[in-house]
């Protein structure tokens, strides 16, 4: 088969929610990746980092509580950096170590993403996604009013601090991630939807408290990169219309059309399926011969091949 | 003047210690630094990670002394990939928009770094350099018991662990830094001296809980990439002998014998200056032409000007 340019999303499942999950995810997800390279395709991965920057976040929260004195908060793009090099480190090791055994040398990197966001996206209007550690009434409070935070009741169990979620514009280190393709790495980019930066004046990109999706982030990279194909991985073979009820059905190829439609009706899952589906028609749409392909991190190959998950191209 | 290939080992004083602090001295660093890249130089940078690291381990550690049901204690190898992903983010944003300022159009990256080094290190037998919060002794003997740590008594103030600080072997990015600086990248690489690990079985590459001195890192990687010259940063404009004596004597030019001949009189701090001669001394004896400055980051670009700073070359 023709060799293509891959960008692969790993999803939640891929890299587990704390420490020792990730360890041994991991190691399981490398050996998935580099079954796609040892085919020839070249390989893009981005991935997202909810459990990872929540800790991070819990981590550093707790951190300035404890000594007010020594510690500001710690800045939620910041906490995203670390995350990149958290999640970045074990995905370009284990990675590295993988394809050396089956005797490919090819060199495994980590980029280091800003992703450049729109200041005047809706989103931050309406900032939904929960973030960090649970805080008191008072502590929320006091974030509301010393910082301008975000603050939502969470079901009973305390309060939560909660960011915006926009969409990508432009991804800052494109240039870098295509010489790294160009010369012949696998480049992990984007993690956890890419630090999420604005324009301000003259040249500055300020860190913004908001998070990307991290599929509509790796849909643009993909876009950007001129990739032939974009492989979302989630925690089901295929997508399914009439999901968990008797009528359910899996789909195995759509078109974009198709998939608006049953967007349209409502068949997807907000925050879970609809923005992998949505991704997946924004990238089949953006250029003929683009496709996506929305599976198990397990079956990705079997997927290329046109044996399981769901196809989205024109 | 030739253009020269360049790294720079940034000192503590280029990053500051804490969040607000680093604001305002990568704002500086990057002007200094982009004084070099102006004058059309290659430049690699390198850093320390004291503070940072220092402020994230104790994060992570209190993260798992008030959720130790949730989180297990955070390994030292990737709270150093997580302070790559910090320090990284800062340097090569504040960077780029400095540049960009100056009308130079040149990417700016940051490869996230491992560094091998040797399991059988005398370092690991004397474990010496305190890492992350202060303990009690309860919490100082459960870490040792449990989790085999070196723990130390700190002058009064608690408990503090301890962590063998070894030479770096080789690193293990070295080719992916080489195809960014081929092409054209302004790279930042060995953060903190290296995400330190060692071989175990195979190709695995283990996390090493150990902090490679940041000098020597510098040093491996500016040998590695056959620079003509290594920039060690610190807050003294030249090395002195005699350093706070009456007789103290400022050094604009050394060989290597002479710089010898000084450090075993014993004229340079341990921990201090005496890495920074040693890695000095080492980089200007690996190949004939090569050669170190030790100076401010603000003379940086007088001192390759051989107008001020301590040279050592052969």
């Amino acid at each position: 088969m023709k060799q293509k340019k891959i960008v692969v999303a790993l999803g939640g499942n891929a890299l587990g929610k704390n420490l020792p999950e990730q360890m041994v995810a991991v190691k399981f997800t490398a050996k998935a990746i580099a079954d796609l390279i040892e085919e020839g395709h070249e390989v893009v991965i981005s991935h997202g980092n909810g459990p990872q920057v929540g800790m991070i976040q819990e981590a550093m929260t707790q951190l300035t509580r404890s000594n007010p004195e020594k510690y500001i908060p710690c800045p939620l793009s910041v906490c995203t950096a670390m995350s990149q090099g958290y999640i970045g480190y074990d995905l370009q090791n284990l990675l590295r170590e993988e394809l050396l055994d089956r005797g490919i040398q090819q060199d495994v990197t980590t980029c280091l993403t800003q992703v450049e966001v729109d200041p005047n996206d809706p989103a931050f209007a309406n900032p939904t996604k929960p973030i960090g550690a649970f805080l008191t009434k008072e502590e929320a409070d006091k974030l509301v009013a010393e910082r301008g935070y975000d603050v939502v009741e969470d079901a009973g169990r305390g309060y939560r601090r909660v960011v915006a979620s926009p969409k990508p514009v432009s991804i800052v280190e494109i240039s870098t991630i295509r010489a790294l393709v160009d010369t012949g790495h696998v480049v992990v980019a984007a993690g956890g939807g890419g630090i999420p930066v604005f324009k301000t004046e003259g040249h500055h990109l300020k860190g913004a408290a908001a998070v990307v999706d991290k599929d509509f982030a790796s849909e643009l990279l993909a876009e950007q990169l001129d990739a032939d194909l974009l492989i979302i991985l989630t925690a089901v073979e295929k997508v399914a219309i009439n999901f968990n009820k008797p009528d359910q059905k899996w789909l195995s190829e759509l078109t974009p059309a198709e998939a608006r439609k049953y967007m349209e009706e409502g068949q997807f899952a907000k925050g879970s399926m609809l923005p992998k589906v949505e991704a997946a028609v924004k990238f089949a749409e953006s250029k003929p011969g683009r496709t996506a392909l929305i599976t198990l991190l397990e079956k990705a190959r079997d997927g290329i091949h046109g044996k399981t998950g769901t196809t989205i191209h024109q």
